[in-house]
């Protein structure tokens, strides 16, 4: 109510000394990072190669063509481009319709500092802003750092209440790296990113419980568009309360338990070389008894050699992927039974292998049902142990746990998955001669004097004719 | 983290048995609200009448102006208009810019079981929804009814401890009676209804900590578009969770400690009927004492007349309208004993009236400074108590509630003073003439075939030039 509508609650003072207010020490550190460092820009193109292939991957979608269809049907200055179309709109509406379609397969990377999905809600905000203001791959890179940071260190700020409450960090917190990607290549000054992150803050939202509806990729898609306006409103000198952070009634207060600083925890980043990407199109969580399974299988176990397989996961596990007999691919995806399964029989868990033909195989529907899985009552660990007791009586084990980051030694090789999973994921939608042209902009980018060209390689009409 | 995206929450059970749901039971009563009742319908012409006024009012405030330059360049379909300017942009644009500039003024209508502003986030979405698609008048009355009935019964299910939290409810709340308006000119099914609370409710966001900035009108702005949105979103098939006020993790369960529904409550509206209005162009907590000082100003006290006036207030006004010696207009319109003072010497509280001369005026100054402002002790009445001790020492004494509604009888009355409002707001930005038209356009809703004239009406070039 108007009633309420003072002035005057000593904001003034807080933004006369910006260094002392929540919001201000967490823009210095993001502006801090280093951007160029070497591990930093690796993780960071693999975040963009993953990001750009998971949303042309999902470009189909029912929800991504519904909000696409509603972009082209409002019209708009064509000055950014929807990612596998060529498509071109106002910059709003590409962050709206590329940010939906980058999360539509629920496929895209993971932040465990975020408690959600860095790249879906930032990518495509940034890539808007750059095409046509002269970026280059460095600046490019650069602000996806800032905005991945941003992500890290808010969702940190917020955890582990926010995402207990039923807040959707991915959306959330998302519009703040998306704001931050945007400030950085706008070349705000740090008054008018704290602006920027007000502004992001009063309008970031999103609910758990829009979870297994359309809602919950197009509230990404939503807070890419926030995350986008909240950057360009503030260049445009629109103001908000410049501690959204750290003052009473702003983003943390209202949305969060938690309390504690950056400072105060001692911990600098960079946050993107702690990426997790996704290599099967199912629920993360059941990632490391998919790779246990996997090892197994490559190591000569085949389905008629299995007696029974015991699945332990940690305890939480069980109220997400615990689907016993899956009836549709999306529950296929979130069943730890027919998941090792598939690992076990196929070793395919592409978008591609979760169809109604898979979910009936009997072969994976047997072996299906000589899976028990239970919880791990032995440690608060986050791997998963597959333990496979063979026809012969022979017992196999295999621990994994995804959560560990790549080890910087080992980070070619992730490239190399990742680009089989980009392949699986854009082939299909726009032709292997386009999804090449893509990996190649994006594996030069640290040196592009322009993203002009990787963005018309994402353009990727189908077919993917080049030169356009 | 895509680790919860478990689409088996029980969701399907409730979506097939809709009459279940919290928020099945808010559309069913929304939509059977009796909106060709008389004096429902006067008070939806007065709060439309009272919105386009104070938006008009706000066409060139800096919010208004930066939100407005945004929304043009990124260009769009022309299908809606822009209040005052008659500009034409896409319909969310002008959803965005025309709910940007209802609250710029923070003088629009008020719902106390809302807490908060009702008309200024619903209207511009339904305008906007409504230019083009062959909408009658007495359609438009009805979809601003349904805004107003789910504003109101969402609002009383979320207080008031949603308000209390830090959410600005104009914002939040406002975009849920934004779709609803919605999705009864589109006409759609109850089905889809709840899909469009879900979106909206998946994006109803705003916060109290960002009042004295630019965002807090941004936000309602924001929450015209994003109602707007979950309307037309929901019209094209994109689904969301069907009970986002009563499942757990919803709209409620996040950001309310509130329960109960609206039968237990007995309660059945029409909410409209309640509606409040701003007269003076200040804090709606000064507006009791104001009142009070106006009467005794209509009985001839004068300044000269006055020893000291005491001003009495609940409790809680002292923490939002206590500045004791404002030094800008903005901090004016939250000084009690500066109101109060300016309704004794000159009856003039008009946007005008709120300058930094009649801040420094010195018979206002010597008055304001002979006002003693405290808290009410003897009861828990929302009433204020103006008391002056003249110098012939006699005393005088004035109780004024305003926020009781209108009583049926004083209808008429209440007419004449909002449209006195409306040409104080109106004329200096488009002229006398258009003003006099878009008066007669609202009054003449009930019957009008179709709301195009009242558009090009409120389009109104400055000059106002008739017949455009």
């Amino acid at each position: 109510m108007s009633g309420s509508s003072s002035g005057v609650d000593g904001r003034d003072e807080a933004s006369t000394s910006p260094e002392r207010t929540l919001t201000s020490q967490v823009i210095a550190r993001v502006r801090s990072i280093d951007h160029r460092r070497e591990d930093v820009v690796t993780s960071a193109l693999h975040c963009i190669l993953d990001t750009l292939g998971v949303a042309i991957g999902g470009v189909h979608e029912p929800v991504t063509t519904n909000v696409r269809a509603e972009a082209l049907d409002e019209g708009g200055a064509p000055r950014a481009t929807l990612w596998g179309t060529g498509e071109r709109v106002s910059r709003p509406q590409a962050a709206l319709v590329n940010g939906t379609a980058a999360h539509a397969l629920d496929f895209d990377d993971v932040s465990a500092l975020m408690e959600g999905h860095p790249s879906a809600p930032l990518l495509p905000a940034l890539l808007a802003v750059a095409e046509g203001a002269g970026t280059t791959g460095e600046q490019l890179v650069g602000a996806f750092v800032a905005g991945f940071e941003t992500e890290a260190l808010v969702g940190r700020l917020m955890s582990p209440s926010h995402y207990a409450r039923g807040f959707h960090a991915t959306a959330t917190v998302g519009a703040f790296g998306a704001a931050a990607a945007g400030a950085h290549v706008l070349g705000l000054d740090e008054r008018a990113w704290a602006h920027a992150f007000g502004i992001a803050g009063s309008r970031a939202a999103g609910l758990k419980s829009m979870f297994g509806t359309m809602s919950k990729p197009l509230q990404v898609g939503v807070a890419a568009e926030n995350g986008l306006r909240a950057a360009t409103l503030a260049a445009r000198g629109v103001t908000a309360h410049p501690d959204v952070l750290g003052t009473a009634q702003g983003f943390r207060d209202t949305q969060s338990d938690a309390g504690g600083t950056p400072a105060a925890w001692g911990w600098t980043g960079p946050a993107v070389t702690d990426v997790l990407f996704k290599y099967h199109a199912a629920c993360y969580l059941t990632h490391s008894a998919i790779e246990g399974g996997l090892s197994m299988r490559s190591a000569g176990v085949t389905p008629e050699h299995v007696e029974s397989v015991d699945v332990l996961v940690p305890a939480g596990h069980l109220r997400v992927c615990d689907i016993a007999e899956p009836s549709t691919p999306l529950e296929g995806k979130f069943s730890l039974r027919f998941t090792t399964a598939m690992a076990l029989v196929t070793g395919d868990l592409t978008e591609q292998a979760f169809t109604p033909a898979s979910l009936a195989d009997p072969v994976v529907v047997a072996l299906r049902d000589r899976v028990r899985v239970s919880a791990r009552t032995d440690s608060d660990s986050r791997s998963s142990i597959v333990r496979v007791t063979c026809t012969d009586g022979t017992e196999r084990v295999a621990e994994v746990d995804v959560n560990r980051p790549t080890p910087a030694g080992q980070l070619d090789r992730r490239w190399v998955s990742l680009v089989t999973k980009f392949h699986s994921l854009v082939d299909p939608v726009v032709g292997a001669n386009a999804a090449d042209r893509i990996v190649a902009e994006v594996a030069g980018l640290p040196t592009a004097g322009s993203v002009e060209p990787l963005l018309r390689a994402v353009a990727g009409e189908a077919g993917g004719t080049p030169g356009r």
